[in-house]
């Protein structure tokens, strides 16, 4: 095992990186200058000391709690559900969304054994609880897993009519050619079509 | 500029990593374990001290000469020319090749400024110079830059004609089919075509 090989090994546990990338990589970090892999290397060091999971919302935050869960002009009547961190920085990043976060820290998965205690269901009740909520979006992904945990949502909800219990719209992507369209997208954007 | 951004940020430099993936990959971080991350930093920090050029054949080496320049039952007669270090790796594990190797550190560019004296033919040719080599393998990649290198090392060895120059065979991957090979490799393989 050489140096090359173990961090090769290192590298290919790294989401969306294969033995063939991680070799590549490995091979372009003997290329680079000691001052970026240094860089690299204490960034790589130090992220889990500085970023934290919010203690309100559970997205990853510097500070607690999170830019969004202290950010006084955000409409606090809206609730967006999602299953992972990096979930908020994309909705954020649409710019089309002021309301507040809650990350669930994944999705119910029965065949990787995650079912609802393993994800942050107690912690959206209690903040549910003062009925400061008015809209909850569900923005789980269209997925079987984003799918029963949005009916799961609905099921912990169901003695609160009061709270409008909305999920993402799934169809067509834009920009899209229908004739490329899998046939589950283009069910759901059947059955999910709207008035015009 | 938060510390997920900066991580992101330097891991976007990476090859094969666009600004999703080092997204992706910066969250991912902060969701695995101190260990992980030590062993990656640590592996990264110290690539460039650990691994060094071969002072012989210009692959990535611990140990100078590398295992394969200082491996006596290699053939010593024959000599196979690669762009990258990598390829050398590439090529050893095919188990097809018992030669040694001569890694130029890239392929003639013009269009990116890298020119015959930025690649490694002055110790190419005082390798050849005692005439030990009977057989030189171009493998270079069959790109354009590949093409122009490979007739590069022709003009070079134009009085050595003692030596059998060969390249490796380009044309239709094993396991490809006819219908998806596009118009080049096709003609470099009818072009190439061999008795059968």
């Amino acid at each position: 095992m050489t140096a090359l090989d173990n961090l090769a090994k290192a590298l290919s546990r790294l989401p969306g990186v294969g033995p063939k990338s991680a070799a590549r990589i490995a091979f372009y970090l003997v290329r680079t200058s000691d001052e970026y892999n240094r860089v690299l290397a204490d960034n790589i060091a130090t992220i889990r000391e500085k970023v934290k999971p919010c203690s309100i919302c559970g997205s990853y935050t510097e500070n607690d709690p999170c830019p969004v869960c202290s950010d006084p002009s955000r409409d606090r009547t809206t609730l967006c559900i999602v299953e992972q961190p990096q979930d908020v920085i994309t909705i954020q990043n649409s710019g089309a969304y002021n309301g507040l976060f809650h990350v669930l820290g994944g999705a119910i998965n029965p065949l990787n054994a995650v079912g609802p205690e393993n994800l942050s269901f107690g912690q959206l009740m209690k903040r549910i609880e003062d009925g400061s909520f008015k809209e909850i979006i569900i923005a789980t992904n269209p997925t079987e897993e984003g799918d029963t945990t949005a009916l799961y949502i609905r099921h912990l909800l169901k003695d609160r009519p009061e709270i409008n219990l909305t999920r993402l719209a799934a169809g067509l992507p834009i920009g899209g050619d229908l004739e490329f369209a899998d046939r589950s997208t283009l069910v759901r954007s059947l059955r999910g079509r709207i008035r015009f």
